[in-house]
């Protein structure tokens, strides 16, 4: 029986596209075979490969002068991937806003390889706001400038779009497909697939042509984003299932009216459970009202002695992986896409229900 | 209906592996959703790997002072790790033998980051055969000693191990568990998956322990065996569908007698195809006869204008991905694990069936 899964990732996928890869897992489309055991460059799987692509620039309006790639490595091989792809036009310093644990390990990486500039943070208050946009200056030779637009550990999710005079870089892997996005306003945009896209081990890159051409020289192949633009992301043998899946999912997302529609979902579920921890003195949001994501919800119990009983107890009521990152502790719901309105239902009634027992 | 898939990559994999995947694709093991589902880091997805692992370690008889690494980015992504990860203790030269298309790839992406001694070369008879071990003499200070056991492409797999000083490192992408292999002699084993592992978008290596410390300063974190080695290959979220399948190829294999019984397999199905050629003037095999793949077996017709009506009938026939590798033409097929005696035997006799009608 499936039950309600709020994962940080690998998360939720939709159901029909799980029934769908089920169906035709060992004979796919009649060809005799997996989508698994085709040849990438098959033109059965060379057309998956270009419908995923198209639905993604139809679902994100993706103008044409920026380029689809679906690359491996995740998320973190990006955090590498940005300052080798970028740094070698002059500038090797870049600037980035540290919002938490995602942000930490990208500025980490970075730093490697450049200057690093922390323009603003918001360690402070242990990471629980976005910074203001009149809280930072950036630096006048940046080669790009970095941020987190979601931090799926705090559950911080900037409420506005940085204006910066650099390419803006970001690590979108919490929020992809889930608003519409001004994609112009973006040098470089990421996400790993496991949260709003598809399974694990499948990274979706959108990049402006123009940044294609400012690598280091010794960029390691497979960290080049130019390289995988001009193989049209198969360079080398792409992950062929998880791209499949990604597509579908592109699919469903289409049928449920885009993007914008996720957008109308995605608030009412996290206001549901906004408003319900805002109502409750059991259960409290550690995070700014003003900075609170839509897509993950940390939210800790008055008397942390509760926290075993509270994850048995969901755990029992169908209500999946509620337990907080293991730095941070707590709990915390991911509602992504594939998370449906009843899933946040179930989960507030089963918390009122608890709180009632045990408040 | 299932076919007989020759592919050479994504290729075939065991039937009762998609079974299983399929059965348990919405429901696994009673969690209340997909593997693909659960965090990376749950005790449920923790077992698996663990059991992967194990399994692999069992299979290969992998010594204990050998980490088990589970990658992303394929071989070619390896193609950049083995020199960042083995160049930074001294000498930042190595030893390759050139072998066809895969070796080439290998050889071009090392000599970006340092000197490369192409030791040996088939390139004088079009990469038909495996130079012999009294061929070539390896550099005195060389940080490693590269070769492809087995060239996919060209269909050409090595009779012997060549013994070096330096660690000797391959790319077993295309021969891994079709046989035993003496771990011991090997510095760094690395195979992308979807040839005789599982699904494309995860990569197994196999590294000595020592060889963990050789890293140059600035490797990219995701290229680094040491940071994947300590993180037991989740420093980011690792593939964990791919990961879940290869594990369910590993019991599989244990259950079919483990890589001696695939051995004994490989042996039969390549000799019958291999006979099969050679006692025909209408069919013919390119490669010599001592360096011939198990693996990979390429042909071609006397009268090439009959390519297309033979990948047509054969197609039709059942018999899936016989096309040549496209840099190479004429035909190709791959006898990996996966594909049963009773596609060779189908096989040769369409063959036969073809020649006889066309001859």
């Amino acid at each position: 029986m499936r039950k309600f899964n709020f994962c940080a990732g690998p998360a939720a996928l939709p159901e029909p596209v799980l029934r769908q890869a089920q169906e035709e897992l060992l004979d796919w489309q009649g060809v005799g075979c997996s989508v698994m055991e085709v040849s990438h460059r098959s033109p059965e799987f060379t057309t998956v490969a270009e419908e995923a692509e198209q639905d993604l620039r139809d679902l994100l309006c993706i103008p044409d002068n920026y380029k689809v790639l679906f690359l491996q490595g995740g998320a973190t091989g990006q955090f590498s991937a940005i300052p080798w792809n970028l740094f070698g036009a002059g500038s090797k310093s870049a600037d980035y806003i540290h919002t938490g644990q995602w942000a930490e390990k990208a500025i980490k990486e970075a730093g490697r390889f450049g200057e690093v500039n922390v323009v603003a943070s918001s360690e402070d208050r242990n990471f629980s706001y976005a910074p203001a946009a009149d809280a930072w200056r950036e630096s006048k030779d940046a080669a790009y400038f970095h941020y987190t637009p979601n931090e799926t550990i705090g559950g911080v999710e900037f409420p506005y779009i940085p204006e910066v005079n650099s390419p803006l870089v970001a690590d979108m892997s919490s929020t992809i497909l889930s608003q519409p996005i001004p994609v112009e306003k973006y040098g470089f945009i990421y996400a790993g697939a496991q949260k709003n896209i598809g399974p694990s081990g499948i990274a979706v890159g959108i990049v402006r042509d123009d940044l294609l051409d400012r690598s280091l020289p010794d960029i390691p192949r497979s960290l080049s984003w130019k390289v995988a633009a001009e193989g049209q992301s198969m360079d080398n043998t792409p992950p062929t299932f998880a791209w499949y899946l990604s597509g579908l999912v592109f699919k469903w997302l289409k049928a449920q009216g885009g993007v914008e529609a996720m957008a109308a979902l995605s608030q009412k579920k996290s206001q549901m459970l906004y408003d319900f921890l805002d109502r409750s003195d059991f259960y409290s949001s550690p995070v700014a009202v003003e900075s609170r994501s839509r897509m993950n919800v940390p939210f800790v119990l008055a008397d942390d002695s509760l926290d075993k009983l509270f994850l048995k107890e969901s755990e029992e009521a169908g209500l999946l992986a509620l337990k907080g990152h293991r730095s941070v502790g707590g709990m915390r719901a991911s509602l992504y896409n594939a998370v449906p309105l009843e899933a946040v239902e179930a989960l507030v009634s089963f918390m009122a229900d608890f709180e009632q027992r045990n408040g």
